[in-house]
């Protein structure tokens, strides 16, 4: 008999990589990416406005300038506006992308407004303390190249803004582990069915199926008799097709808990047998000769 | 400005049931219930044997008998076999409905076998301590007419398992969330879209939509540039249409920042505008009139 963890890592020890397949980012949340994801630019691409207000040259300040005409007008999104002359400042919108000839970004809530001879003009009230204030830099957060997502990591929400943001529209993948949930026992009968005093409805199969899907596998339930015929001719077929079978019952150290030694028959290696726990002290693990 | 707790506070107050629908159980893992169930019998529904071993009348063990001639052999899902006579054992399987006459089990890891004139006969090594040792009886867990899941709990594998046991095989549960996902912003491009230098791509819907997915919401993704007569033509039929709108972008203090203003112009009432956070202190949330 061995204990949980020692159970754990005997099971983790058979796990093996699942092979690629591509599907769409819309339908990648949970999954595990079976590709690194590179940078197909620097990030931010461009030196990025980060708040809303107006963006000059540092040095004029620095040179005591304190107002600044407004030269042109840049929301996120449009192609940066030149200054009229070195002395003037761009009204610009967070998102976008700093002009030529400016390096620092003065945002509204430190800046006043007036307008001289219909020239809309932007007094500091609070200065920027330096250059290059209030802007994101281009490459600031990654080179482009740069490795952004390793192959394996399982795709959070952040990781799938990742990928969207450098148009990754598909992505490779390991498809999801394929689960043959096989009950058996002769006390177990349909759910849609009412059972007689002394036989249950199979519950177990579903709590399993469950189980397995919030842990992002698929699953298809198999049920079986108590039968030994039965289940010599109906398992090899579910140990080729499925990546792994969970039974339920029939392995414990009464007369119809022949499932161990059959699967063994089976081409199965017993990994273990009991475990220090309960309820489910009898649990059999093995191993399908030959998997990989 | 608002604190992040008090803002969770607001949002949560304005959270409403949502109307139930019909599922299979297969498909109902992670959704809420919206039905109390109900045990449709005694659990277990009858005294039900808890180990392999065999069944007997403890009085005989009290009277001081140590072997136990078989008369009968129980598998689980067999109707009870009657004792021969009340000195006989019965050889009985867990999850086997207790033979009328016998009310105590022992387990095969207390006893010795061996025959006498082609009797198979049971020798006690360990003698049950009490009647109903082993037996797992008949309503100790839920008597019939109990209620097992009040409506309202989230569907984890283990309440799966106990619709199945009473055979709902289809449930009442919450409808799913549908979300429309918004972006705005002249900057972003289509993800397949190879950006111009000042243009990003749009990832923050497709993390947004990921984020709900996983959180058991549907939703859908729209995309409209920083055009208030798109927005006041494009908004109200999704205003109609979902539960929820999910907008990003264009609630700062930036001049393409007029959705505020124009969702309250939709019928939106503001529940705050600014949040105490970095980043996303521009952050506004609001209810549509007449929501229920």
């Amino acid at each position: 008999m061995i204990s949980v963890e020692e159970a754990m890592r005997r099971v983790l020890a058979t796990a093996r990589p699942l092979p690629a397949e591509t599907i769409p980012l819309t339908q990648a949340v949970g999954r595990v990416l079976q590709e690194p994801l590179h940078a197909d630019r620097d990030f931010p691409p461009f030196h990025r406005v980060a708040m809303d207000g107006i963006a000059l040259a540092f040095e004029n300040v620095a040179a005591g300038q304190t107002t600044f005409p407004i030269s042109a007008t840049q929301l996120a999104g449009m192609p940066p506006q030149p200054l009229t002359n070195a002395q003037t400042a761009v009204e610009i919108m967070t998102g976008a992308a700093l002009p030529p000839g400016t390096d620092t970004v003065v945002r509204y809530e430190d800046l006043q407004f007036h307008e001289t001879n219909g020239q809309r003009v932007a007094a500091l009230q609070i200065p920027p303390p330096n250059a290059g204030h209030n802007v994101h830099h281009r490459a600031a957060d990654r080179e482009a190249g740069d490795l952004l997502l390793p192959s394996g990591v399982k795709l959070s929400p952040a990781e799938i803004a990742v990928a969207a943001t450098i148009g990754a529209s598909t992505l490779q993948v390991a498809r999801r582990l394929r689960v043959a949930v096989v009950s058996t026992g002769d006390e177990l009968v349909e759910l849609t069915q009412m059972p007689l005093p002394h036989q249950i409805r199979r519950s177990n199969a579903y709590m399993v199926q469950a189980a397995l899907h919030e842990a992002g596998a698929e699953s298809e339930a198999f049920h079986f008799n108590d039968d030994q015929e039965a289940l010599r001719r109906g398992l090899p077929p579910l140990l080729d097709a499925f990546d792994a079978l969970v039974l339920s019952g029939g392995v414990s150290k009464g007369q119809a808990d022949f499932l161990p030694s059959m699967l063994q028959e089976l081409g199965v290696t017993q990994i273990f047998h009991e475990v220090q726990q309960r309820p489910g002290k009898p649990f059999w693990f093995g191993e399908k000769a030959g998997a990989q």
